[in-house]
């Protein structure tokens, strides 16, 4: 029996979708119809769907056997009193995965000094400067959440000595573990590349100021895809500026889109990315929806189902 | 009792043993004193040596032990009949870690499309354009000797779909293994980011021709660290003229230094590298060195030791 699958997540992200939905379900060995509309409400198994998307009011969908957002958040959505089907949030291996790769890659350009090659191609042959080997460049990772826990691990499978710090003690395999604020300055004052991979807490807010940048060692490098309020801006700009710190990849800001006018667009020591270093990718989150559909018409449990009274 | 070691590899590679090479003994707990020079010839227990070094005339060193090269070749010396003492020639893991690191990071540097951020800070925030994730970006290694599995390997672990190619069947684990012609065409026409590591050999050279070039996705990229003179560099000229090859990263070429005035410097779509992607690293060469100097004191036998009759 075909299933019919309404695309309710908004026609911005369907573009995205339009292949690797279809793809996924097929490979799951669901028969499925997807429509971007639903002239019978009654008549849809599975809403796919987005805060960003297409439905304010669930009621019509009497015959829906889950809502699978596509999201990890579902804070807009799981107060709207018309869905009372099972809801179910995104958690897709594809954005611990580009994390990764982000990672890897900015520290790796770090360390190989890629941008004066990038930068500089004026004819001059300069070999006689080799860059150090991986596992003579400590670099530290701030926060242990399943992203930084992850990035971690992948530099230290490429020999980077890796710190890693947290506020509450954790153990990851590999990795140098520290706590604590004695701990923070140990890892600061020995990692020449740090990445910051902190959720935003109050305690966390600002965290990396004035006197913590003075910790780092001379020509430090700095990797932000954790979240923007975690850095002083203005502190971090003066030790640009000193050359304390060697440079700065910052993914994410206080305010984004990070306004034209902002110095760390012009800074040469700074390199913006416009918080593309993590998204919900429709490839592997084609295939979470997959599996869920797939359960939901095996009768079994559905993954990562929301706790309506807990919020999430 | 004091091994006497003299440096005789020249004074341009002392500054980056200076510091590696007392280290590496110390931390083999032996005892030892290095020199420059060797005012006694018949005091000293072992010379460590490259070919651009300080000494034509092994004869007055009567008593030493072995002669430790820090090069991976010994042509240069191997004829040299005054040379009558042992000879050890470099294997040295960091010359591989090196390259690993430099594959790994220029993959990656593609893969994110990097260049179009250090490039062009201009203010604009582009958060619409995400890139694939590596499971979705199929890559390949030409050559799978030592260098090439290892950077295979390191790239089929950050998830890239991995294919290889050697001239003879090879296996290497988490990699999509090819041979011979046919499996080239087949491996060029599906890999989005090739990167060479093949030996030079008359059956290599110009390997990446306008005919294979052809073969290649549209916008692929290549990243060679290998050999200079894989390449038809008329060939890949005019294939990044015509943007069907999005990028070249080339770290060899038949002459180096590459003239200041040859076309890759100023053309777009290349990044030059100054021969920089693998060489012997003080770090780890000098541990090689301490422990051929260990294995000398018990009276084991030498690591690496060269065949004189065979020349390597």
């Amino acid at each position: 029996m075909t299933v019919s699958v309404y695309f309710a997540a908004g026609r911005r992200l369907w573009p995205e979708y339009e292949a690797h939905l279809p793809e996924a379900l097929r490979e799951a060995g669901i028969d499925a119809e997807i429509r971007l509309n639903a002239p019978n409400p009654a008549a849809v198994d599975y809403i796919v769907f987005a805060p960003s998307g297409d439905i304010t009011d669930f009621t019509p969908f009497v015959n829906c056997k889950a809502v699978l957002n596509l999201w990890a958040g579902v804070e807009r959505i799981v107060g709207n009193k018309t869905l009372t089907q099972p809801l179910a949030r995104m958690v897709d291996p594809g954005l611990t995965e580009g994390m990764v790769e982000y990672v890897v890659g900015h520290v790796l350009r770090h360390h190989l000094g890629m941008d004066a090659h990038i930068l500089g191609q004026d004819g001059i042959w300069r070999n006689h400067i080799l860059p150090p080997i991986a596992r003579e460049r400590p670099v530290a990772v701030l926060g242990l959440g399943e992203l930084g826990r992850a990035a971690a691990t992948a530099l230290a499978a490429l020999n980077f000595p890796v710190m890693g710090w947290s506020r509450s003690e954790k153990k990851v395999a590999g990795v140098d573990c520290h706590s604590g604020e004695a701990g923070l300055a140990h890892v600061l004052s020995r990692a020449e590349i740090i990445v910051l991979l902190l959720p935003l807490t109050p305690d966390t807010t600002s965290l990396i100021n004035a006197e913590r940048l003075a910790l780092m060692p001379e020509g430090a490098f700095i990797v932000n895809p954790g979240r923007g309020a975690l850095i002083d801006d203005a502190a971090l700009l003066a030790a640009l500026d000193a050359g304390r710190i060697g440079h700065a990849t910052l993914d994410v800001f206080r305010t984004e889109p990070l306004p034209p006018d902002h110095p760390y667009w012009a800074h040469p020591r700074v390199t913006v990315t416009p918080h593309i270093a993590a998204d919900t990718r429709a490839v592997t989150a084609a295939r979470v929806i997959a599996e869920n559909i797939l359960r939901g018409e095996a009768g079994e449990p559905f993954l990562y189902l929301v706790d309506r009274a807990r919020g999430y």
